[in-house]
């Protein structure tokens, strides 16, 4: 099984991505999991609504959730990016599904409700963020539809415990997913060339990150990276074989990350 | 089998058809299908675009579907309503699947790009118009998540057999459903107690419409109940048994429709 991720930024080749998994899909098992943050950003901006990023005491940033950016969330990506992508795998002859983390349960999350953010220097309480950590996921869904010839395409929402839909990294989510279905590989694909020492430096692409020396470069991630080096210790911990960071952008975006074109970590 | 369309007026009673499902899927076959009208035009009207609304030369009507359209029908029906019912489903302990016509090519539709309209008296050719009607049905993945305990929550945009996302018809593309998935019953639930001879007065509510004259009724027809009649009568014609049209709004809608509260067609 490879799981493939597919970051939120607008310059993703999604024609590419499809093209390549119509080819590997045919001897290998692949879902396919999605961001849209751009778009959530850009629909947000069009409502004039305010995408609020806040920074945890630890240095991660996240997005505030109140029902009004589930609202956002759910336009974004399950509605415009979910059926996009999944038309346009259609029309490379992949029978593509899309679902969200709340249909079948897919991605169950435990709710955080109450959020320390740093701001402005202060340590402060945020109260009904409607965010959640996927704590379980439905595999059984994702093998059913394998098993039938369908290949799933997942982004967020996920579904609280209490049966509330909450926003989640999808980051993290992808990682817990891919433990629970015993995948050996994870493609992430985004908008760099891998991962990269200096921000923005393309010159900077560290090709090899041993598993064990992931955190000696937590201090040089800047954003989302971070969470995708926690994501990815997470899920070599628990039994992926290797994650490769990649190029979205490229002709061949999924080729060229399993033939080690971007960042290798194992 | 029993297919119940839910409507996309603002006023229907969600949690009482999940409550309702919750229930009758212990012993039923159940598949839902709903609709977001209300809620499209709310994004549509917050993002200043306008909801253009044809009529053809027959008198029915119809939304002009640009691809910026198509946008705000992922963000309603596939997005937000979607997976807003799917949650009110699974907290009632219904373990529901949310798709759309495109996910699995479930609603293959006959592309129509070219449309004749009415327009202040005369007859005009529309062209580009992102619309199509529903021809075929994946049965097979509906049966997949039936027969494994998952109740499939059901939207438009559909897919074209070119595979382009286009708006289609909710009410027919459950009418064709109903015929391949072998149901008997077809429940629509809407913002009134049944088929109205007079509409808006509720007082004129029709109890029963033999087959042989759902003809005779559709002149009283207004709006999007024409659509819903035509539907009917091409329910009946492939095999459909009766056609339930009843109230969405009050404290137990599937079960009051099942009990012959609104209108009966058969």
């Amino acid at each position: 099984m490879i799981l493939i991720k597919g970051g939120g930024g607008a310059g993703l080749n999604w024609e590419g991505i499809a093209r390549d998994i119509a080819e590997l899909c045919r001897t290998n098992r692949i879902t396919l999991v999605h961001g849209a943050s751009y778009l959530r950003n850009r629909i947000a901006e069009r409502l004039g609504q305010e995408v609020r990023t806040v920074i945890s005491p630890s240095g991660f940033s996240s997005v505030y959730t109140d029902p009004e950016a589930i609202e956002v969330f759910l336009m974004a990506y399950a509605g415009v990016a979910n059926k996009r992508i999944v038309a346009i795998l259609q029309r490379q002859g992949v029978n593509a599904v899309g679902l969200s983390g709340v249909d079948g349960r897919l991605w169950q999350a435990k709710a955080k409700r109450d959020l320390l953010v740093r701001e402005a220097g202060k340590t402060k309480l945020v109260r009904d963020n409607l965010t959640g950590r996927v704590e379980a996921v439905n595999t059984g869904l994702i093998h059913l539809l394998l098993d039938h010839g369908y290949l799933p395409v997942i982004s967020a929402p996920a579904i609280s415990h209490e049966g509330d839909i909450v926003n989640t990294d999808n980051d993290t989510a992808t990682a817990v997913m891919a433990a629970g279905l015993g995948s050996r590989t994870i493609v992430y694909l985004f908008e760099a060339p891998g991962f990269l020492e200096k921000a923005g430096q393309e010159e900077s692409l560290v090709s090899h990150i041993p598993r064990h020396e992931i955190e000696s470069f937590l201090p040089c991630a800047q954003g989302r990276m971070k969470k995708k080096l926690l994501g990815a210790m997470q899920a070599l911990a628990s039994g992926v074989e290797q994650i490769l960071f990649s190029d979205g952008r490229v002709e061949h975006p999924v080729r060229d990350a399993l033939a080690g074109r971007g960042t290798i970590i194992r």
